[in-house]
This record gives C-alpha cells, structure tokens and sequence, in this order.
C-alpha cells in the first residue's frame, strides 16, 4: 500500500507517460502533446488559454531549460511544481 | 470531479500541511517535522537513513535555499520533485 507521497510520485510518473508516449519521442512531451496535458489536466488552464492564445508556446520556453523544443520528465516535474505554488 | 494533475497539486498542499502544523511556525517545515515526513510518507528513506544517519541534515541544508532553517511549501515541492526524478 502506497503512501500519500509514493502516490504522488507513481501519479506524476504515470500522467507524463500517458502523453509523452502519443507520438514522437516517447519519453518527451513534444508541444501537441503538452498542450493536450494541459487541456485535459488542468482545468484552470482552458479558461487562462483563452485570454492568451501564446499561453502553451509561452510555458514551452519557460519550461525547455536545454532548448531541443520538447518536455522531459525533468523539466515536467518543475511545471507542476511551479503551478501548484502558483495556483 | 478532479483530474490526475489536480490531485498531485492537492495532495503535495495536504501532505505538507499536515506535518508542518505540528509545531511552530504552522506554513513551515522544522527539522523533526521533515523528518516525520519522510520517515513516514518515504519507505525507501528509512533504508537509506540506516546507512546515513546525517541523511535528514543533509536534505534540510540542500533544500533549505533561504537558510532560515525550515523548509517552506517551495522548498517541499522541491524536494518531491528532485525525489520523484531521483527514485
């Protein structure tokens, strides 16, 4: 039986992995697939999208510390960290 | 009805918050309660603490980035984070 963390962790893991793994690179989420992340994910995100139409290109770059235009776990991890402070 | 996502950022907000009211300040975590944390929300860092025992010091000077001795929600999130990238 998980703990609450271990839950966490196994669920942030599983939630990469179910986009990451629709097209291209398996392990990275290229932007269709993080947008489709975020519109499907966060339902804040839809209505905060609508304002700004750049909104997803603009947390791509944020997000993209090594530049190859795609989301690794790494740099996932660090947008849900920084959306559950902010939000 | 929350998604996956949301119910990462929820439960990152509660895990934290229950071990960080226990004493002094109630928005932050102090040595013992990290410790608690961990040793009870982390199965695989009583093993590791066994081996280490500066191991609870060694992650509260690496996450506490203000030195103030405690560890905010920031500094939680990312511990989990490097945690969930590191396991």
């Amino acid at each position: 039986m998980p703990t609450q963390l271990e839950l966490v962790m196994n669920l942030m893991i599983r939630i990469f992995h179910q986009y990451s793994c629709k097209e291209g690179d398996r392990f990275k989420l290229d932007k269709g697939e993080l947008k489709m992340l975020l519109q499907r994910e966060l339902a804040i995100f839809l209505s905060c999208a609508k304002k700004t139409p750049q909104l997803v290109d603009t947390i791509m770059q944020d997000l993209d510390a090594n530049k190859d235009n795609e989301v690794d776990f790494n740099e996932f991890v660090v947008m849900v960290a920084a959306l559950t402070v902010a939000l």
